[in-house]
């Protein structure tokens, strides 16, 4: 098969700090549809174009953060193997039971290098996409409830070690590197953007000394006249923007950043390369990393390497 | 590895009846990069921001069509596998060997139930793509000649028994359906749409019952934006527009239709849904197919159905 | 002053058949706010932009078309002064008094050559807008209730004696010329677009055997991807379009056509040259009138000249 | 007449330190077309979908800065009844003779309150605009070379006594007052747009102690999109970007902000409010200045009220 291992990026898991503001920002600023709600009141989120019952489940905490980022995979077959890949290679797998999470079968979970818990699984029922799968209209009402993104794309995770972390991803999961950021030395990888599919990134990677960090979850929005359009309703509700929007010279996408009520970054963002496998990276060094992150002002915005969730 | 076996359109190889004419449309109005002619007077192209030495294949013949679309494989060993697959589904494969098209490798060629030649291949050497691997730049001018689309997408076939096709993508080269049109009967599928990424498609099927002819072939572009300058280009060269600026009701993309001076169609298209292989095909019935074809106007453009070459 | 006499289009009264469908269309479909309702049964709506009580007023009545177009112009001494000119040129001029429209002052009304009842007012009650006068947003959410234009922008109007018509326009009311057809004699004019601002158009003519008719009535977008989003919500509606998404030669604008349920035509556009009152007309010649109207597909939609209401 | 008095900014005539390297940025970066020198050395553009002969002269000097900004009036009539006007109100204004600049008639200038020198010409000879008055195509190749404005627009200058300058413009010049912001005392205007059109600006004044600074020149783009590609293309050229792509509150245009070789700040924007006389201007508070300025981000640049040339 040509789609096979890992699928795609399935759910974040964040936690927040005050839930109800959660699902306020999320429901009605970001414009995601609640799902659901589980007997130990996490909340269950996807996005008006999702076909699975949710890509977000926030959880609420004293401090935010991510939880964990999952993955789906190709079938049940595919997760055991992977699950059985992964402890031959030494990696600590734990398993979380079918029914832990609404409507997501039994996930693999497994702490990479980094520090962050990824999790792989085979089954989520699918949610209600009412009229869309049959002579479907080009878009719903939901499209337009909010920013409304298509769906939940990437995450971008602050941690040590990224280097093992790459090859956990190339050499187990069956990802592959399409852009990286060199450091000062002119070698070492300092910043990661891998894929299992042939988008610019499925998950990336910043090395920073705390472990376990979460930089940004993201959101496919359909053009770049929709990030100008996520611009005025993060304003009008408020919300602080850090950044865009602009363009990323790495992954050539057009984005813009905020932070949602308990301090965790989100991006909305649009277009970018397409990558595939047989295909050399793209290499950035650190000079131009400016550049990489806001290309038309070539400005290296200090919180974005410094402030994390 | 979550991408496997095949993993894109590679090139397709078009008759063109005078192929200087040929040569100026796609080069100076769509706006391909020539780049170079075989021994046998065959012009290669790519798109701009292509990596490999070629997407489109030009050869003078009497009469305009496709002589065959090729499919580039994860790597040889793939390429192994799949021709021994396919053998022992009782394909017919022939080899062609390695430098019989510039810059590529051996090739895996088969005939298909539609009448329609498919290729495999594992290699073909890059194109220059200057300065593009190291602090890339979003774009070069060469984005701008022409149409200048970002790379050759996908083709569209027209043929009989392209259920058996379906079948041969799906079971043996690993493809997967994502969208398709019932006949008037409720039930048989007429009209196919098939990918191995998660491309809206990485090729399609019509049911027409001379065999072995194109529809079209379809170049990506990155915005709605470019598909009204795609227009205006068409126009200010005289090329033959069939139909567009339109939205798709079937994958949701927005596109622009017109005639080569050999009269082979193309596509200039951008957007559309992203799909997995896990997720159930979009079906659309007899009825709708009119919303299917041109969404605002829900216009069945008689020409669409039946001209091809 | 800069800006004086004739400052804009102000509101068109159209006659529709079934008053509850119509409203049910410029409200829900097209996007408008409804203002009120007077005592005669018309129901008046303004685009969501616009800061004075209406644009737009339907008729109930036995046929569809246009009763009148107004403008407003800059003051009640401008109106006394134009009436009078009116006279003076012979026009026959009408009072309509203060009240007659909601919200409206008296109205100076008069026959043009072609037929058609053009009115002139100064007066005219501002409609709520509100926070938009102070530290305004950039859009509110009636902005996405519909297709939402930003303005009622001008009208088509077919009858004959254009030129004449021209002449009082030009000669009496202050417009120029902005663009031209010739007819196939390559001398005579036999459509005009006219303009009383720095717009590409606020009024235009086609020359046409019957007088009164209206072609349609124009209502501006934001951008080419509102077109597109005109298109899908035209089709999700079933509402018949005729033409578009394209971009006119004349003019340069892009833009998609539909008809109302009594059969009006209306236009969504966007874009447009800037025209100012020292710059020479634009000129088609009759053979080019395709890519005037159709520039991608340089068609002649066969409707577009003979179907008026 | 409708458009009568001044119609619109015609020519602004910069500073440049350095001439060579001015011609380079406006003629390839920004993308002007240029029409001449004269015999002092000054060189002059126009951008390429503008008529007249000139609308950007630049004259090499020890420092940058504007030298003066002119009006287009609408015909000579016009400019001796301003003429006579401003001297009426005690205005000191100066002949400059047909012939002192390229292709423009007789010049009356006069410095307004804020230490600027504004000058109003009723005479430019038309610049060749080839094939364009007759069956035009909507753009040409010269669209696509550099940035490539359609047109200058306006300009926004620092100085004292804005009021002043507000009075001399709406009383004498026929200018309206389309959006302010007051000081923090809540009364005060600090900062003014001014249209003679239906443009939200044609000039714009910043209370500030200096007299006679250029904050900016502004030139139209067609699209949001167009905003993007300014945005690449001055990273292709290391152009120092000092805001943007973003969005203003005030005006609702979008826009990026850049400094030419010598230190000039310029403007290239699109969208923005379409204003008439007849509608009260729109008032920012102080403390909304930040959204005013970068609505997306609600953030208060601070060199934009700092630096000026």
């Amino acid at each position: 098969m040509a789609m096979t291992g890992v699928l795609r990026p399935g759910h974040a898991q964040l936690r927040v700090i005050d839930l109800d503001q959660a699902v306020q920002f999320y429901g009605d600023v970001l414009g995601l549809v609640e799902t659901g709600r589980d007997g130990s009141g996490r909340a269950y989120f996807k996005a008006w174009d999702e076909r699975d019952h949710n890509s977000l489940v926030l959880r609420k905490a004293k401090t935010a953060g991510i939880d964990h980022f999952a993955f789906k995979v190709r079938d049940r077959s595919t997760l055991e193997r992977l699950e059985s890949d992964l402890r031959e290679c030494g990696v600590a797998v734990e398993r979380v039971p079918e029914g832990e999470m609404l409507a997501t079968g039994r996930r693999v979970r497994f702490e990479i290098p980094t520090g962050h818990r990824i999790e792989l699984y085979a089954d989520k029922e699918p949610a209600l996409y009412p009229g869309q799968l049959r002579n479907p209209r080009p878009w719903t009402e939901a499209a337009e409830h909010g920013i409304a993104p298509i769906r939940m794309d990437h995450t971008l995770l602050y941690g040590p070690n990224v280097n093992q972390a790459l090859g956990l991803f190339t050499e187990i999961l069956g990802f592959y590197l399409t852009e990286y950021v060199t450091l000062p030395d002119g070698e070492t990888k300092g910043a990661l953007w891998l894929s299992c599919s042939v988008k610019a990134h499925d998950i990336a990677f910043v090395e920073h000394p705390e472990p376990g960090k979460l930089h940004h979850v993201s959101f496919l929005l359909d053009s770049w006249e929709k990030i100008l359009r996520a611009g005025d309703i993060l304003s009008m509700n408020k919300v602080p923007v850090e950044m865009g929007p602009t363009r990323h010279g790495i992954t050539r996408g057009m984005t813009i950043y905020g932070f949602d009520p308990s301090g965790n970054r989100f991006e909305t963002f649009t277009g970018g390369l397409q990558s595939y496998p047989d295909q050399a990276p793209i290499a950035w060094s650190w000079e131009e990393l400016p550049s990489g992150l806001d290309y038309p002002q070539r400005k290296l915005h200090e919180t974005f390497l410094s402030v994390v969730s």
